[in-house]
Formats: structure tokens, C-alpha cells, sequence
């Protein structure tokens, strides 16, 4: 924030001034949304569907550091993983409230950099700004999105559908967003110890660019209405992949094997792993961030998924007597365990 | 929280351990509730009503001091200032999510205690808890919450709809709450200089209790109901009468006479107010968080509210270049100013 040319102080506007300053781009484009910012609520108007309700709260310094993610970039990566909380119920997203702590070291200069990012997300996404809060934090910068979308009824995926045999997939590949921010974390350490070393993350674009500003899969949802395909259970990849794929076994009373042989793994994240002596498959099960897609179809649905070059089928579903396994490339069997919750 | 006789660590539950801990007792009530925690979104099904929606954020240090707040009244307060604005569109909440970020001095215990005081507000206003995220915050206790409430769309009131000549009017009394927090810091700032000194808050039980845990005003939307009144415009005072006052005016392009020897002031209140040499007036324009409805009605309706002791004709509205006003006991005319909000 300080190579921000102008600072303007946000005591200078106001509360009120600030919003109207932030939010007068946001047009709402949504026929559901009746009545966005400006009264002490906003209104939607669903018809018959169903609403779906998601909520995040990012905080500085455990979710994110300023000191190599651009605010334009956090404010966009904010609302993507509520939009993907949203996808993962087969879902649409149509509208989001955003409110945000500010300390005093932030200007309204770099609060509009956020909320180009916001805005910018919120455009590709099609989603409405309807609502928020905005109010001083003691310390750094706190952000808390309510995502809200719709489906119909009988379209709704939920984390407890999976039967035994059923396939597992999942969309796109895994571990890049975790990788690059290894990456990110041992540059910064090189930089605050030589000021004079420039970071060269030229030829790492796809990790960082994973890590700073993932996407949510709506591609994937039309694809499945294209296909008339409903998964029988469905979660996005935020903590990892062990850990997201034991929800569904979870929710859904089962038990699983997982191939560690068909988890998807990009090339670029294989060779930072390597660099940081762990393997592509610690970085997939555990890394998190992803905001992919993991799924759960019946067998007879594969001949739907198994041309698309961005799914893959990395496992099935058992009874849940025959446990949680991973079986690994050497064939080995081993039971798979979500990594401890690392924000506590 | 020192005073707390166990303590569990939060990191010893987890976060799925932790969330399951604090949403058991949460059982959802509302029909409209179809999934409440536990999956990656909540689902609501709210038929053809109109959906109302709004969220606060509130920061440890900023918007509560917890060397007097109790930990139970802070869940509950937090719970009641989010209803209240959905009330003040005269619909009625179902459902809240509730994200929280906590330092680590937050033991499980006292975390359980927030969560008390949530469920209370949500049993005394049959409101379900439907999501929410928890997370560690660098420093402090932040509380996010989204309140989520239904309407048939011809009985919303907002704020635009106000007409020159419709009376203003105001429920309960103002002021109590601000009196109640100038009180609490008075003996904070004793206790801090002579611990030995107990605070006697005994005497003052009305406005300590109008700050610590307030209450929304489901009660006259029963009332509105039953006589068949649909306010013209409507907002709950969280930031002050004259803030909140002023709002109206402006979404209403209107201008307004308030008549100060209206002001609804408790007994308690003029009294504390005079102990800290400010009116009562000054106390009820600017102090906020009374979280009463301010909301304007066609002067036909006058016979509808004009026996309720609860409810204070204060004023009324004017043609816009009449100006916004404060017509003073002594009947001198002064304008009618917002106070510099305190958050920033």
C-alpha cells in the first residue's frame, strides 16, 4: 500500500461516503435482486426456487499477507471461494454481502483496489453486491462475505448423497494453489532478508496465479446440466483433498479408496514439490485452496465424464467397513487422514 | 474469561470438532430452514416470499470492550442488532449465519458462552442459525453475522418511502443505551486506577441493560400488523436519532421538524446524562444503539398509534427545502446534524 500515489483517509468520507465511494459501480444485473445497498436491508425476490447461504471470514495474516498478495487480487480471490461454496451445491450464485475491518493504515485508495477486485469477480460471476458493513478494525484488514444463490429443488448436490461403488472425480488438478504458496512465503523470507534480491516468479505463473487468484468451476455446472448429469454428493476443495473427500465419506456414511496414481497434479506444481522435497501427492491431499470440484457419479454416469480432459476419476466409494484408504502408487494401502486444521 | 474455571484449548477440538460443539443445541425451527449447518452452503426455501437481507461486522476494541461485557450478553446483542434491521423492514428474520475470528486467549469454554447467548436471541425470536466460519484472528474476538428474513412484498417498508406532512414517530426511549456505555467506561477507568473500588452498577440496572442486551422491536411489528399500519418509511436507530432521522430524509428527499420536547428520554437516562453534564437530548440525537424503529406514518393513521405507550410522535416530515430541523424546547429552530460516525 505505501507505492499508493494518492492517499486519501477514510475518516475523510465517512462511513457513508466511503460505501457510496465503493459501491456506486455495482449495478445489480440479477432479476432476484429487488433492492441492493442502501436500506437497513436488501431485498431479494427467489420465486419458487431454493436459496443457498455461504459465509467466509478472511483475516489478515492468517488467510492472507499483504506483503505479497495485490488487493485487487484478494478482493477478487474473497468472493471466488463463496462462490465455489455455492457451486458445490450445483447451485447459482446471485448475490453477495461483503463487509470488511479496516485499521487505519489502509486509505480509501487501497479499500477501491479491493473493491476492484470484488467488483471484478462479481462481473465474471454475475453476481450482485447487495449489502454489507464496513467499520474500523483495531489491526489489519478483515473481510466476511455472505454468498447467496439459487437452484431448483431437485437440482441441489449435497455432501451426504454418495452410495457405495460410486466413482469419486474431480475437476481440474490439485496441489498448485499450495505450491505456490510455498513459493510465495520463501520469497518473501529472501526478500526480508536481501532487499536487494528481486523474486523471479516469471516462470511460476500457474502456481502463483493458482495460489493469488483461483477461479470457481461454474464451467463445470453447466457441463453437468449439458450432460443431465446430477452427482450423487459434491464439495469444492478448500482444505485438501483428504480432508474435503472425508466429508463426503462423512455425510455419506461410506468409506472410500483413493488412487493416488490418477490424483491430478500439474507438471509446474510437480517440480516446486520436488524443490521443496515433499511429493505432488502431499501437496494434493493437503495444500487445499484449490476450489475445485470433488464428486461422487454413479458408474453408470463415466461414459459422461470420461472425455473431459479437466475431470478425473481418482477413486470410489466402499462400505464404510472397508475404511478410508489411499492406495498408493507402489499399491500400498493406507488410511487416509485429514491434515490438522491449520488456521487453529 | 480469566475467571473461566476450565479451559479448553480450541486448537484440542479443531475447527469441525469446535463447530460441532457450538451449533448441537441449534435445532432449526422454521420451515423455511431445509438445511442448516453442515454442508458447503445452507438451504432455504422461502416459497413466494420476499427475502430480506442484512449483516454486521463487529470488532473486539471497536464496538465492544470485554473487561464489562459478558461474553453470553455479547452473543445475544450481536444476534439483536442484525434482527433489529431486518424488523425495520418490516419483515420478519428465520435465519442467521454467525462467523467468528478468535485470538487464541479464547478458550472453548468461553466461546461456548458467545454461543449461549446466540441461542438465547435465537429461541426468543425464532430465528435458526444456519452457517456460519470459524476462524483464529491475529488479535481479538470479531463477530460476522448475516441475518437472512422473509416479507410478502407489500408489506416491506424502506427507507425512501416517507411523504411530507407524515409524522414521525419513534418506539420505546432513547439514549439509554449511550448513557449505559459512558457509565461502563466511567468504571472501567475507576476500576483501572483502584481495583480495589467495586463498581455500583445496581442503581442503574435500566441503561447498563439498554447497552449490554438490547432487544428488537418484534413486538410492534405485531402491533402494525393488527391495526392494519404500514409505515411509510422506516429505519432502527443504531447510530443515533439524528443519523437516523437524517437517513429518512435523504432517501426520502424530505426535509423535517423534529420537536425536541417529544424525544422520548427514560428518567435514568437524564439523570446519568446530567451526571456527565450532557442533555438527554444530545444523549438521544447522537448517542445510537437504542435499536428502536423510527418510521413514518400518513397523519390519517395518527388514531392508530396515538394511545401506545411505546410510541412518541416526535415530528414531521416537510417538503425538502423547508430543511431538516430540531425545533428546541425554548422553540428556537436549529439544523439538524449527524454526528461524525465513531467507528472511523
Amino acid at each position: 500500500m505505501s507505492d499508493t500515489e494518492n492517499r486519501t483517509e477514510i475518516a475523510e468520507l465517512g462511513e457513508f461516503g466511503l460505501i457510496r465511494h465503493l459501491t456506486q459501480h455495482f449495478k445489480p444485473i440479477n432479476p432476484s435482486t429487488l433492492k441492493g445497498v442502501g436500506d437497513d436491508a436488501a431485498v431479494l425476490d427467489y420465486a419458487n426456487k431454493k436459496i443457498v447461504v455461504t459465509t467466509d471470514l478472511l483475516v489478515e495474516g492468517i488467510h492472507f499477507d499483504l506483503m505479497y498478495v495485490p488487493l485487487k487480487h484478494l478482493g477478487y480471490k474473497s468472493v471466488v471461494v463463496n462462490l465455489s461454496d455455492i457451486y458445490a451445491m450445483n447451485a447459482t450464485p446471485k448475490q453477495i454481502t461483503v463487509s470488511m475491518g479496516l485499521s487505519n493504515r489502509f486509505s480509501v485508495e487501497a479499500v477501491s483496489e479491493i473493491y476492484e477486485g470484488i467488483h471484478a469477480a462479481c462481473k465474471k460471476y454475475g453476481v450482485d453486491l447487495i449489502g454489507g458493513d464496513t467499520t474500523t478494525s483495531g489491526k489489519g484488514l478483515l473481510i466476511s462475505i455472505t454468498a447467496i444463490g439459487e437452484a431448483e429443488a431437485g437440482e441441489l448436490v449435497y455432501r451426504n448423497g454418495a452410495r457405495a461403488n460410486d466413482l469419486i472425480c474431480v475437476t481440474g488438478d490439485l496441489g498448485a494453489a499450495y505450491m505456490g504458496l510455498q513459493l510465495l512465503e520463501r520469497e518473501k523470507k529472501i526478500f526480508l532478508e536481501s532487499p536487494s534480491v528481486q523474486p523471479d516468479l516469471e516462470n511460476q505463473k500457474y502456481i502463483v496465479g493458482r495460489q493469488l487468484m483461483p477461479e470457481a468451476r461454474r464451467d463445470m455446472l453447466e457441463n453437468f446440466k449439458s450432460w443431465a448429469l446430477k452427482p450423487t454428493s459434491m464439495i469444492d476443495i478448500s482444505d485438501g483433498l483428504s480432508s474435503d473427500l472425508l466429508h463426503l465419506c462423512e455425510e455419506s456414511g461410506l468409506g472410500c479408496r483413493l488412487d493416488e496414481s490418477r490424483i491430478p497434479v500439474a507438471e509446474d506444481t510437480l517440480k516446486m514439490a520436488m524443490q521443496f522435497s515433499i511429493s505432488g501427492t502431499t501437496a494434493a491431499l493437503n495444500g487445499g485452496e484449490d476450489y475445485e470440484l470433488l464428486f461422487t457419479i454413479a458408474q453408470s454416469d463415466f461414459d459422461k465424464v470420461q472425455n473431459h480432459p479437466e475431470i478425473s476419476v481418482i477413486g470410489f466409494m466402499t462400505e464404510p467397513e472397508k475404511g478410508r484408504k489411499l492406495i498408493s502408487t507402489g499399491n500400498a494401502e493406507y488410511e487416509l487422514k485429514a491434515q490438522g486444521w491449520k488456521a487453529f
